[in-house]
């Protein structure tokens, strides 16, 4: 008798080590892009769950379905509170997708995006034009260069600071200590306000908590405000809003064609769960 | 020459499959319990990440690190809506942890809990006691019965109910339709609020819709809310509450004692990001 076996789909997965305990595994229909730049691993799939997603160094940066609850927050919320952006600088993000996001801002004159890896911006924009749809607007500056050098040196000023950096490990570490947010807010205009991820309270306090308090050694007003990114550890995912003279809580303006960011919603977003304001007191 | 073998851990791993294209996966400890009931398969183990966490036919349930998120928000939500409840009526939840939640108002007399599964009120009593404590609390009525059936026979009346069914499938499908709704809205009191999951906007959206319509279809205001719970599907889990007297977005009370809820998180929790909002529009 011939054995008959039956026919079964090929089935790859996306896996990330969230934590030593904690791992999310996303279905793969293709992989698209795969290559190692001069300062990581370049990953880009298409998922059925997520869309189009890139992955670096085995971290999830951003999918099609969810990067909008994570573009939003990290670029409406300082630019809303502040009363005119004009100049707006973004370390991190050479996808482009908080850079879209800033652009709908028409108050902003210039927006530098400093990333280091030439290769991510031009893998976003050949596959991911959802995300890098305005990585050559005019108004848009995209240097790839060290973005804490950059920062450190520049004469340039700006009224909005928002920090895309991936997660804190080699080269990144920097992003989330009082040094670099010292040099931030020295490139900042009188009423400026930067606004840096977090990380998640269930996966990664420690860390959540040590980066709040450093932006409270530099800042004077260095507010915590949450929201969901279902594809971010937890998915329930921080960020730090600072400024030495705006409130960033409080929304001045609003924006268009946004999908997850009203004023209501930047308004909640500082209404902290109890056991995570107790995280800061 | 020997072979020498280098010494590995053994890698012991929950995987839920939320959804066909996305697995969310917990490294496992010990499995604590594990055994088939009439109604379904029960597994109880400890995980680094979440503490100790209970599955039901392979759907995670609650885990002890996360489990305040839902269980407050399922809890809290209604009956701090409700000027004065008394009594409250729970459907599911036979691991005691909403139960825990209600009996933290002192306006509460008595608890009516329905679960058919004797084999998990039971489980949880010996292998999660930070669920389980009040079970048997004077004011708890634990009762082994089809929630469906007792509902649409019983004469007693509530100020408050919760639904904590499992996911809408086989016998809970009907959780999550009108003539169930209709048969609650039947043993509430003048004024009385109930409460229900409504799912993951990301994971089941038509689903989540379609709950909601149905809320709707039989009840004047019936209000979606959200909040994080990172081991559901995307983390980001709504609910639905609804009256056809008062309005659920509105605290009246507070409670103490809670991890999660705050009057300030209970408003705060009813601003629908954008994209959440225009499902319901």
């Amino acid at each position: 008798m011939p054995v008959v076996r039956e026919k079964r789909e090929n089935s790859l997965w996306l896996t990330e080590e969230q934590t030593e305990g904690l791992r999310l595994s996303l279905k793969v229909d293709d992989v698209v892009f795969r290559r190692r730049s001069e300062y990581q691993e370049i990953l880009i799939v298409d998922t059925p769950e997520y869309g189009r997603v890139l992955v670096l160094d085995g971290a999830v940066q951003i999918t099609e379905r969810d990067e909008f609850c994570y573009s939003e927050m990290m670029a409406h919320v300082p630019l809303c509170a502040h009363p005119c952006p004009r100049r707006v600088l973004i370390a991190g993000g050479g996808d482009g997708a908080i850079l879209r996001e800033v652009l709908k801002h028409p108050e902003v004159e210039r927006c530098v995006l400093l990333d280091i890896d030439r290769e991510v911006v031009e893998a976003s924009k050949l596959y991911m034009p959802w995300a890098s749809a305005r990585l050559e607007d005019p108004r848009a500056d995209v240097k790839n260069v060290d973005a804490m050098e950059f920062i450190r040196r520049t004469d340039e000023r700006f009224d909005a600071a928002i920090i895309d950096s991936t997660d804190p490990v080699d080269f990144a570490a920097g992003f989330f200590q009082a040094p670099f947010y010292s040099d931030v807010k020295g490139v900042l205009n009188e009423g400026g306000i930067v606004a840096t991820l977090t990380e998640s309270p269930f996966c990664d306090g420690a860390l959540m908590r040590q980066a709040v308090s450093e932006m409270r050694s530099v800042f004077r007003n260095a507010r915590v405000y949450w929201g969901a990114v279902p594809t971010y550890p937890s998915g329930m995912w921080t960020y730090c809003a600072a400024s030495d003279s705006a409130d960033p809580s409080v929304p001045l303006r609003t924006v268009h064609d946004a999908r997850y960011y009203t004023e209501a919603v930047h308004r909640a977003a500082f209404v902290l769960p109890k056991f995570l304001a107790e995280c800061f007191a």
